[in-house]
């Protein structure tokens, strides 16, 4: 199944077919170097196979985890960009996750400013959420991707194969962004999760998710307005991110507990069931303050206000500006107060 | 003076305007935080006027020279303004050449994915060109320019008044990227240069050199065909500033001598001659391999053969396809055989 992604100059295609990574010589142009960038948490044979397909394929394995997202990182595959020759016309190609894809689109972006950009997400995360909507980044001084372009990839292909390695915690973490879609724009794909058929219908997952994330993207490549949509959530998920020392807990599993906060007393119930279901249900001890602090040192922050989004009825939201302390205070008196 | 540029979304105006730096506020939106980057070439009035102007200024002088313009430059600039607590809304203003128009862009581009960027262009060399076009950048592992983005300013301030305090030789630096768009687009403006009446006539050079950039820019923002004629004297010219260690000689003195072996016989004396008046003719050892192994690890490599831009009358230019051992025989033919 293909879903175009209209934006312009900028539009492009993603690819949803299981197998596809085989078959990827078919869909890119690999008659050139190729920088394959991908992780020590990925399968090594999956970056081989794109090799194998490439004119010159140059492999690029970082360590597994969001501490290669950083200037280090960067420089890095810049460095071996250089060393390799690559001209204006070879490109980069992400075979991983969320880490490997921001970080690749970013060297890619920044590269003679700017070379083409192939994304082959690995994780559910990334297949149905971060591969798509052109935003790249690195983590710096301990912000989350606070640096980084909007730089489309010139194709994605989604291989939900390539899922079946994926530890149980990973597919968790993929069906957290895809709840949140539902949850705010699907009501139908809400349901196949209270229902409790979501991970034996996972390509309906991926490509409904897909769908409500091309919608947001389309009318708002910027994030100047609706995009704001897709950070329900994340607001109070990226602030226990980064106070978590971005390391114990993952993306999805603190968007899960972003989320909370912000539905409304007939939808919180219900959300609750389906975390606890999917294993993205857990009671932590929170800092407040370095919540608060990592929350608004955020791309999110403007000032004292924030824009928040809130869900009342499944399918649908609101976006409300709220003041940074009452988000913290609310965050902490629906989180704090959770049972078993 | 107002030069528009049309680049659809991305649009803005440049304005030249004797003084204008006294005035900046009323151009430009400096109601809210503000990182004013300069450096130690720049006299420090400069950037305090500014500062002066806006709610929240913060001045980060760099070390004059194409050493700033580097990944600890950018995250210097980067860190500067996490530390400030800088949002999305906030605003970048280079004011000083073009290592800090091309540094501080870069920055500007990439901090939360792209904050509004103001220049405020003080030498003649990125009044009539680096501060216009929306070419960012950094220089990494001694290659110049090829870690960037392409990201327009939102507005260009040129006050011709700032160069008073310039040394002679960074005029001629400026006046070489002039004599480059005359000769392949501006045959009166290349007789200017013939007169002698260059220097002082500098607003006319600055409006002039601006409009035939303006023109080029808007039918090739991305550098894909057209733009290239801007690269005019820079293949020869890039390879002659690497090779020399990026230090002993300024961009436009090296543009200078690019541009020679790239003229055919008749214009080619009157541009030495031209050269020779305004301080850019000079004599050198050059390192062949050097030369070539920097001119074409630059962005306009492509495979073994390169664009270059030929001027065989005053006003106008042929692009052609040439094996880039050619180009670097051609130079050393041209270049060697120069005599005082």
């Amino acid at each position: 199944m293909t879903i175009h992604m209209n934006l312009g100059e900028d539009s492009y295609d993603i690819i949803v077919e299981r197998g596809i990574l085989e078959r990827a010589g078919e869909h890119l142009e690999l008659d050139r170097r190729v920088l394959i960038v991908t992780d020590s948490g990925v399968p090594s044979d999956y970056a081989e196979i794109l090799a194998k397909q490439c004119r010159q394929g140059v492999i690029c394995r970082l360590d597994q985890g969001e501490g290669s997202k950083s200037l280090d990182g960067f420089a890095r595959l810049l460095e071996t960009m250089l060393e390799q020759g690559f001209s204006r016309r070879d490109c980069v190609v992400a075979v991983g996750g969320g880490v490997v894809g921001d970080l690749s689109g970013f060297a890619a972006s920044a590269y003679m400013r700017g070379i083409d950009f192939y994304n082959i997400p690995t994780t559910l995360l990334s297949q149905i959420d971060s591969s798509i909507g052109g935003k790249t980044a690195i983590n710096f001084c301990g912000v989350k991707n606070v640096v980084g372009a909007f730089y489309q990839p010139k194709k994605v292909l989604v291989d939900p194969d390539l899922l079946a390695t994926l530890p149980k915690r990973q597919i968790s973490n993929g069906l957290a962004e895809a709840v949140k879609m539902s949850l705010t724009s699907d009501r139908e794909l809400f349901e196949l999760f209270e229902s409790g058929d979501a991970e034996s219908n996972i390509d309906t997952v991926i490509v409904r998710s897909l769908n409500v994330k091309k919608k947001v993207v389309e009318q708002d490549e910027r994030e100047a307005g609706l995009r704001r949509v897709l950070n329900f959530g994340h607001t109070v998920g990226h602030g226990i991110e980064s106070s978590e020392g971005m390391s114990e807990l993952y993306h999805g599993e603190c968007v899960a507990l972003g989320m909370i906060p912000m539905c409304g007393e007939r939808v919180r119930p219900r959300l609750i069931k389906v975390l606890k279901r999917y294993g993205l249900y857990r009671r932590l001890q929170y800092d407040w303050e370095k919540i608060a602090l990592a929350a608004f040192h955020d791309k999110k922050a403007d000032g004292d206000s924030v824009t928040v989004v809130t869900v009342d009825e499944v399918g649908s939201f609101e976006m409300k500006k709220m003041n940074c302390l009452d988000v913290i205070e609310l965050a902490k008196n629906s989180l704090e107060g959770l049972v078993e």
